[in-house]
């Protein structure tokens, strides 16, 4: 098993970044404006729609302020099965943002380009929440062939 | 052991890539403005220097427009004994950087932050390679309250 790991920092309160990973509004605003479903609802099923295809989460744990966890029940082949967990923890003027997307069975390439897309992506929700404007898809920022 | 991956794809040949890992005009182009040694040296070291600190890192491999790899050799006590593996292949008008920095003993908070860094240098060396313009330090992009 091997994780994608990433940290970021965002100039504000827990309470702003959990309503950015908890609500379609947020959601759609850094990572998928094709965003459907309800992020604040235990067991309940995120849909996010992208050009190249989808993921479908499903909503495992919820503490306000300080965790979502999802896990990944349709999309890619080598999603399924994974949980993408998300912590939170206020450092000073920051929300400190600990993020991990785990139990990929192999180290495949498309691991390595995930990777650097949930990390353009994160820089997305930072930017959403410290100056009101994200790059979710499809404005999304490109890092190689596969987008 | 965990690793760090990434995975960027740069509109240009291998053969200016190679040069963007392997010069210090390349190097002090996308990472550090402040980069010393000769990257094309086998068995010599390059000494990268940033605000915060430094990293030394030993040329093991060179692989003309396919391979460099490097050992880090001094630097935080978490990145001595690891190394950074770059490997280029040549897509359509893309060159594919498959990137692996391998050998943490532990999935510690900092790795978490140096995985997110390493995206946000990889897509400076992409805009550096495309553009003529990267954003090394002391001008790279801040991600957290570790810069």
């Amino acid at each position: 098993m091997v994780d994608i790991l990433h940290r970021v920092g965002i100039k504000s309160s827990v309470t702003d970044v959990y309503a950015a990973l908890t609500t379609t509004e947020g959601l759609a605003g850094w990572w998928a404006t094709n965003t459907q479903g309800e992020g604040d609802d235990l067991g309940g099923v995120l849909r996010f729609r992208f050009d190249a295809g989808g993921f479908d989460m499903k909503v495992l744990e919820l503490h306000p302020g300080r965790r979502v966890l999802w896990e990944v029940v349709d999309g890619p082949e080598e999603w399924i099965g994974t949980h993408v967990d998300w912590n939170l923890d206020q450092v000073d003027d920051y929300t400190i943002v600990l993020f991990k997307h785990e139990g990929w069975k192999e180290p495949v390439e498309f691991m390595h380009h995930c990777s650097t897309k949930w990390g353009v992506f994160l820089m997305s929700l930072k930017s959403l929440i410290e100056t009101g404007k994200g790059a979710p898809d499809p404005h999304d920022v490109k890092i190689d062939n596969w987008n």
